[in-house]
């Protein structure tokens, strides 16, 4: 079959691999319909992740059909449309037995196109099918599927969840990518009072508006007093969450979080930041940080085929399969074409 | 009456002042019973405290006799003992009303001994009498409710409740002074697997053993691999205490925690500290910071008149109430002579 | 000044009453801009309520302006628009302090129009000002901050946020008059996956649909089946909110809802039910019963202000003050006029 | 092997049947070193419990050896020493994702003696043998396990949990049989400020003093007014167990607590009970029920190899395996002899 595969540090490559197999009772096999690119991928690309091996496929999110399960699949069949979710899970260690499926102890969490071969590939092995796929409802599309193989229940389990968001609250998300706009759409389903986009690309912005935001505001220009200002009596939001991954970004939420407020990371970061503890200190904050565990991937998928989550404006380019090269030069270059999610589908 | 106060970095006086008198209607005035000195009294007395003007009567946290209230007190009266917390609440704004007074925007918080004249005087004006003081329950000496005033619910609200402390956990507390040690105490009340207490001063682990801890470990020799060796499976703490307030020890913190566990920092901060996001990001890690409510004072005092609060070895040094200078001097020493809580009383 | 007060069984006067004054310090007297009338206040009018005495001015909910207040109230005035809620609260007792103000053992709980004079009037005296009344925010009119004295906050706080609504969750709400249907308002909140509303009356079962509910249920028709075939997997609902008052509707509250859901009782019941402990004791249900704290009415003010709080369907007809004896009448026969809530202005 | 079956209402036999095998790639066969009988066996013999069929073999409670595993078990080898729960977990369907495994509708739940033969057996197959069987941590006697494999979790989980038993709250335990006596100890992981056990039988009481209540009462004298008057200010019980399964019990639960209290149901019954919802409405009570998941059988399971959990009181009678009638014998007597769990040993 045609993968995607990882030759080291810049040099990816389309062409042919083996035909994965089940090879574990619990595997499935299953045909990849719909897949994108995470950039995450990017950062493996530039060598950042050295667990992954020359060779790799990778990807971790994807929309397919199974095609074979092992022995001890009991609730996957060949035929069945099914969500391949970033996060594997073994369903057996005290992490999976307390849904926290993303620190799975027992051979799963991420391992999908990082420690086995991944989904960017025509067909793909699953681990642990039982625990890891998830049943598309019918009249679900694969492109809305797909966006629940990672980015939605990153932003709400890991966003919104973490930062406790609830009825009336100021929201501030930094960050209007992908997830930030994801945490965007999730947020709403608590009925905040404002939810507040802070970004630096004015497309990214208008996306967010599109997305529910009440209030965007040009990180170029807006400083933590306009934030702020945003916010019930000004004194800053009830939860602020971060949504791209470096030290400035994560500074700015610790900065315009209220007394009492919650600050959820949600961004990959590859830098420590500085906490300013002599301010924090006294201010009775949260900070949480994690790895989706995508135990809301089912209410998630439910909500979506009930027409209550509206992810349509993600995907701003799709591509044929066989397109994987031009998909990840769009995608590698998002800053100048705007590209949020790139979609790739079987044809 | 007899006063202490600030005059300056550096320069603190034992003398004459004013009378306090009821100035507003839900005023009491206390006659002082027995008192203590905070670290923060000498961070105050640095200089570090700019809010804390020339002449203001220091201290926090004490012990009296009710001799006096204005029209608006209905719950004490002349004769009544009280507790004097080191946190006032206004009772009427959004932070109050739902139990967090350290926040207090009503006028309230922290303001004896900093906003206000507080308690290492003979008598002390304590503003919001009703939603301030404590009855004392018959059988509760002054000195066991004196540790009552800040150090026991500060360790207990935002050390091990934040920390959501359980049967099981491990519980690692960086700190064996008196926070620390309040913190040893109160995390026992929720039968936690393992205990382990990090210090430097022999004195102090000793202390922590007989508070109830578990396990010693002499930060000066124990890295993180010898702290992470005592947990359930050397996944790392459960529950990690910060009790010091450098960024070294909040560090570690961040360091020794197990995934999915929780950092609660109890440290009063005078510098940033560096938060390793690169590692932790993933990690599913909760950080909480957080001036004590005393929300949880009323509890406490029960428990302590119940017998089941054991708070006897914090208070290492007694005094008159004449002697507070000597009593800030060996405070002040504590590194030699092995003081944690001093005690003045009434003579 | 008039007002509406009771003589016993079957006995209501609008008549002539000594104005009221300021008698504590904490006490505001507020000029009665609306006022509407609740179920319970014909309950009392049964005899139903021995705790009210002859003479008492009945009502418990309106808006209105301070013409008065007492030297310890803080921080409202003459001149203020205010919300006069349904409960009372000292602000100091164990309850308040928790923020169950609803149980009150200092002398606040449900007393205005029970065992104080109400605001069935044209002046209200309001205890505990400071910590029972309300601002209104600017823009929000009379009638509508009206409904947040009591249906909205009850049917929030004891129906949704007791049943815990969540996400995705089958809401089966029984009952579709004021309060059940304030109960579909706020439900959606929280972006239910269904919810469902069981009435007897097709007004009531039209109001609900337009209010937002998903499903409606005709009682005489619908059985537990039909119910429970609106639920995810035909489980049964994840939460059941009784919104009636009789045995019959909390007993099929107890029959639909799933394993492990909620059913949380709002009804005001004068009879004991059936509970089916061989049914229930292995389904992990949660079943919680409570008085109104209007803990979240500063939340639902500030939705109701930014337009985030539909409640225009539930005032069906509209008087002028001096016509309440007429207003009562049409309430007392909603079977007949499909009355939901009466609201009365000042003229 | 030898096994107990059941032939019918009141028809018990121990005899010879066919030895259990591997069926599923999931199950384990174990076999079984100890065992004892739980008061739903003896339901089960009045022939209360329906699905259980003729032949079945009883019991679902005890410590073995594995001796076989089938293809799909990971975790468990032949060899191990093990704890057989009373539930089964799937691992796979949506109550088992979140843990709770009593409800599991994949298969599993309370199936061992009831729908599948059980434990009262030389040997037995455990379906879904990596998330049903659990490690025995070394130094950990059989005797002590075998409380874990029903009665400690049930009363953690269903009894203290869903209570919400905290620091310096009252519990009220009514029924000191060996649920009721689990419920002491394991109240006490939460530092409660009195447990107060309720029962007929004085030598139960006297085992619950033993096993830390503070105060016992026989139901027989003791009224409401009386266990109330045990309370903080005599408001009623922050948390009342019931562990008994009659109606009378659960009302008295009902009677007992305090506004804003909570009740949990851990009896099995076979009747209704009246809830006098005409008082509890306004209350604020919580009333939950449910089956026991096992979720925290590894928690408990660390703590009693620790030496945190203190259960050597509750086995009054030990016998050998093929002693078992004699020991249905004595169980069932246990009115006159006064007997708690009996315990049965491979010979």
């Amino acid at each position: 079959m045609k993968a995607l595969t990882y030759h080291g540090p810049g040099r990816r490559t389309w062409g042919e691999v083996p035909d994965p197999v089940v090879r574990d009772p619990e595997d499935a096999v299953v045909r990849v319909d719909a897949v994108t690119i995470c950039g995450t991928d990017l950062h493996i690309l530039k060598g950042d992740v050295p667990e992954v091996t020359e060779g790799r496929v990778l990807g971790h999110e994807a929309v397919g059909t199974v095609v074979d399960v092992g022995p001890g699949v009991r609730t996957f069949a060949a035929g069945d449309r099914v969500l391949i979710s970033c996060i594997s899970a073994c369903g057996r260690c005290a992490y999976c037995r307390q849904g926290t499926y993303g620190q799975c102890t027992g051979g799963g969490g991420w391992i999908l196109g990082h420690l086995v071969d991944g989904t960017q590939a025509e067909y793909v092995r699953t681990p642990f099918a039982d625990t890891s796929l998830h049943h598309l409802p019918g009249g679900v599309t694969d492109e809305r599927a797909l966006l629940l193989a990672d980015i939605l229940p990153t932003s709400f389990e890991v966003g919104v969840r973490n930062g406790r968001v609830g009825p009336g609250d100021t929201v501030v998300i930094v960050g209007a990518g992908p997830i930030g706009l994801a945490a965007v759409t999730t947020a709403r389903l608590y009925s905040p009072g404002r939810i507040v986009a802070v970004d630096l690309a004015p497309s990214r912005l208008e996306a967010a508006k599109r997305a529910g935001a009440d209030e965007v505001l040009d990180a170029a220009t807006g400083d933590d007093a306009a934030i702020r200002a945003l916010s019930r009596d000004g004194l800053g939001a009830d939860v602020a969450i971060e949504a791209v991954g470096v030290p400035e970004t994560f500074e700015l939420c610790t900065r315009v979080v209220r007394p009492g407020g919650r600050i959820a990371n949600v961004g990959v970061h590859g830098r420590p930041a500085t906490l300013h503890l002599e301010d924090l200190w006294i201010k009775n904050v949260t900070i949480t940080t994690g790895l989706v565990d995508t135990s809301t991937t089912p209410l998630l998928l439910e909500m979506l085929a009930a027409g209550r989550l509206d992810t349509d404006d993600l995907v701003t380019h799709r591509f044929g399969l066989d397109e994987m090269q031009d998909a990840y030069d769009v995608f590698a270059d998002a800053g100048s074409n705007g590209a949020l999610k790139v979609a790739l589908f079987r044809t």
